[in-house]
């Protein structure tokens, strides 16, 4: 039952929004009493934040499953977090909405719980960039933090606008996001005198 | 009075969320009537329309100066923009919240005409890359449209995490995402091997 309230409001939120539903309208998409609902829940609130902690927990099990491989190269490891988020937006988009739109509503403690997770999740990455420029894979003058960031937008923005059954599949985006991230766009004639990390192009 | 009705939203929609913001907290906000605010908007969701529209019309005219100068290349041109994005995060940062969070609670002809502006703002940051690729900048193997949303996901997600006064500045990471985009992370030996467009990294 806790589940199915879970997968109800799911719904409701990502169409209707969180402010906007109500715990009754959550219980009458199950068939369930208010009293059931109290019975697993403190609060919306609190049904909010279970959306948002499963949502996370799980991305946190696969980019861990991933990190932990210990015979893949760094590069291997990005290709697989690339995928693993692309492929999530099928099975997860309603979620990532919810958490991306809602955050705001949760309690004080609940916020700490979830920032505390999402850091987790970047650090993570940029853990593995270091790894990988200490490897040798990656350029030793990379700022980690802030590609990272540059990496979570690539993927993160994805759910605002990919469709999984669309002209271009999962994979496709992802051979065409890790050929980007790891090479760049800059025609290799061009790349001629750029040194490692300087870039010979400046503000107009 | 318009631009001051259209300013105290902002502060309010941001902090507390467009529904949850009633008419009479904006006007109470600038010491106006009700009757002043419906004589500039019909209703609170045309105010949230006005604010969508200021924010893209901006981004769209400082985009169309960058794109239209004849002497730059493309590659100067794509800096200019990405710098033209992260330095409106300190000006623009409440406007951009609003925007990706609200814009579901605008009515369908508003939506309409929203979605039509940011669609301009892509296309012609795709017309950009296309461009690049025609006069040898960029790679010929480009997905111009996939790699255009690769390059929003960039700059968008750093409305979400970048603190203009914090460590790094804004020209700072302009150069890291330029450099990014433009080159990749790969380490210069790693690039052997790696024709043009092909990446010789497979899934695990």
């Amino acid at each position: 039952m806790k589940e199915k309230l879970r997968e109800a409001a799911i719904e409701l939120f990502e169409r209707k929004g969180f402010k906007e539903t109500s715990v009754q309208e959550i219980v009458e998409a199950v068939g369930a009493t208010k009293g059931a609902f109290y019975y697993y829940y403190k609060s919306k609130e609190e049904l909010l934040c279970d959306i948002c902690v499963s949502y996370l927990d799980d991305l946190l099990r696969q980019q861990e499953h991933i990190i932990q491989d210990v015979g893949a190269s760094c590069t291997d490891k990005l290709r697989a977090i690339v995928y693993m988020v692309i492929s999530n937006i099928r099975t997860r988009k309603k979620s990532a909405r919810i958490f991306f739109r809602e955050m705001r509503h949760l309690a004080d403690d609940h916020l700490a719980e979830i920032r505390a997770k999402r850091r987790v999740f970047r650090k993570r990455y940029e853990q593995l960039i270091e790894d990988g420029i200490a490897r040798g894979e990656f350029k030793p003058s990379l700022n980690a933090e802030m590609i990272t960031f540059g990496l979570l937008g690539i993927t993160n923005w994805s759910y605002y606008w990919f469709q999984p059954d669309g002209g271009v599949s999962e994979e496709e985006l992802t051979d065409i996001y890790v050929d980007f991230i790891l090479n760049g766009i800059r025609a290799q004639s061009e790349k001629t005198g750029a040194g490692v990390g300087g870039s010979p192009i400046s503000l107009k």
